[in-house]
């Protein structure tokens, strides 16, 4: 297998006091609970512990002025779970930061990738 | 002790295949040589082991199509280290890569950030 190609990796992450209150892998979740309606399925789906998925909700929840995360108990198949109005919009705004980023990056990080070696 | 308030952490990473070519940490320590002239103060200075320091070193040297960093041996000090003309070059590339970043993430993070929960 080939080594991938040079390339440029970035991060934000909105910190609420020692908390990540939202970052690249939250970002991820709150789209996987959206896309299976399920917080479970969400977390299986990005390769996450049960445990691991929970306490990222629960970060979630707690950072923002409400909850970014509703989750529906009971029913056949255990609830259903979504996100809220507000989480749809933290999520909106957090992607739309990361599209600034790459386009900001993009000139300045294009000489510095041209310097780099080959992956041996 | 207050915690500190809502906030935005940027990192821009350089991949080399599998290595970090350059990133925040690799950059402080390149600015680190420069200010002390020795790997080893510079690694201290940072909170860094004398490996840890060392292994960082080797990978930006072997992730350019140069040395970032030059050592000399010997001398009553150790001998003094510094940045090659290609290591300033990509460290000072790499800080405007970062500066256009912080410019290009103020707007978009600033909703975000006021609509933080302070830190409890």
């Amino acid at each position: 297998m080939d080594a991938p190609p040079p390339r440029l990796k970035l991060k934000a992450q909105l910190m609420c006091g020692e908390a990540i209150a939202m970052g690249p892998g939250k970002a991820d979740l709150l789209a996987a609970i959206a896309a299976t309606g399920s917080i479970a399925a969400a977390g299986r789906s990005l390769g996450l512990s049960y445990r691991r998925t929970r306490d990222m909700v629960e970060t979630l929840n707690a950072c923002w002025p409400g909850p970014l995360v509703h989750a529906a108990r009971g029913g056949a198949h255990g609830g259903g779970a979504g996100l809220t109005p507000l989480g749809e919009a933290v999520l909106a705004d957090y992607r739309a930061l990361e599209a600034a980023l790459e386009t900001a990056a993009a000139g300045p990080a294009a000489a510095l990738l041209a310097r780099l070696n080959a992956p041996g």
